[in-house]
């Protein structure tokens, strides 16, 4: 009988061209496929989690995939990262319910956004932060984030083209904070519309320097217009931190 | 007449075939007499203050070259950040006398150490962290450390075939932290022996995972033996923190 094995992974985006597999092109996905079809010496397709975009980093995605082996599920992490490249590291496997899938289950997700803002750049924070010489106010940051907590239509975050079915979504808490020359900003929800981490980073990024003021968020969210709030903040800034399955697995 | 500008250097060093100049490869010292012959249109070579490793990492190195220019010294950061690759940022620059030398001048120098202990490695720590899944402790770290502060003989923490004409440095101050999942080890010394802070930071790894005693550092020190030691620990981990002049310049 197929068991289905869940896989937490790490990842440096920098490299690759984003979660999805696409034929031609280096994915984590891809790399997942690859490998495990080579451990268990049959073809092997996960199902994952976040498909995060190309450059963006993962700290814990998810992905699940079924297979009539035996080895022990928390063996799987061990041996499959011997097969997978440097920059991507698997953080733990277990056996899961035969019929969970990771875009079908309630979740809490974290992501974080990074920011680095000096005077001059920082090589050392080159691929994991957005860059930014403006000043930044983070009381201005903090005061409008806190806007966005709760459940609202975040069409106004929404990158064009998206096809969700509804844009309202719910952030259960929303972070800013200095750590020595970064702004990190935490968001958690049960689900992000395309881009929506990366357009709050780029609004409060704004706020920071002075371009937007935070009592304008209310109006940005009700206008439900993409132009009204900020520019799409770059990939490299963005890590997926955390997953949280609501329901027992 | 020449004037004789400082630059403060930062790197990442994965790239690179280190600090020195060599004939045929990637040095951080070739890239910048590269950017700066051609931001000045003359020939120009650094006189650096570290030769840092293969691999190892500076925030703050220093360099210093002359020029006839008259563009202001504080805006050559500005415009050499523009000819150097992305992984070189320098962080300022300045006038300083014409007979200043890097390596023949007082320092305070402070290395930085990160070590990534966790049961899976991390690949957003892969290029600044040495990892291990031995469980670290904490307090022997300490403890083995406080016996390197002060004046000593670190013959036992040089590597073989240095040709330094004494093996006593002053440590004036060593700390080992824990942040999240990492051992973060900081030296500041008033000189360096050849792998003297990678050897530290093997050393105290070893102490970390039960393989020497905390207390065995005095007896270590004593040998005057690099066999006595720990590993040198790998490149990738250490960080050139920070440069301080004694003298007023």
């Amino acid at each position: 009988m197929k068991r289905r094995i869940l896989l937490q992974v790490a990842y440096d985006g920098t490299e690759y061209h984003g979660w999805q597999y696409q034929p031609g092109s280096k994915t984590i996905e891809g790399e997942l496929n690859i490998a495990l079809s080579a451990l268990f010496g049959e073809p092997i397709q996960v199902i994952g989690a976040s498909r995060t975009d190309a450059g963006v980093h993962g700290l814990m995605n998810i992905a699940v995939f079924d297979t009539d082996s035996t080895i022990p599920p928390d063996k799987v992490a061990y041996a499959l990262n011997q097969k997978l490249p440097e920059d991507i590291r698997i953080q733990g496997s277990r056996e899961v319910a035969s019929d969970f899938h990771p875009r079908k289950t309630k979740t809490r997700k974290t992501y974080g956004y990074r920011i680095y803002n000096a005077t001059f750049p920082n090589p050392l924070w080159n691929r994991y932060a957005h860059y930014t010489y403006f000043q930044l106010d983070l009381e201005r940051m903090q005061q409008a984030a806190a806007y966005l907590v709760g459940a609202h239509d975040f069409q106004s975050f929404c990158a064009a083209g998206s096809t969700a079915e509804t844009t309202v979504r719910t952030i259960y808490d929303i972070s800013v904070e200095k750590e020595a020359d970064c702004f990190v900003i935490k968001v958690t929800g049960n689900g992000f519309l395309y881009n929506m981490v990366r357009i709050i980073a780029g609004t409060l990024l704004y706020v920071g320097a002075g371009k937007i003021d935070p009592a304008d968020l209310p109006a940005i969210l009700e206008a439900k217009d993409r132009t009204k709030a900020g520019p799409t903040a770059p990939a490299k800034g963005l890590t997926l931190l955390r997953y949280e399955f609501e329901e027992n697995l």
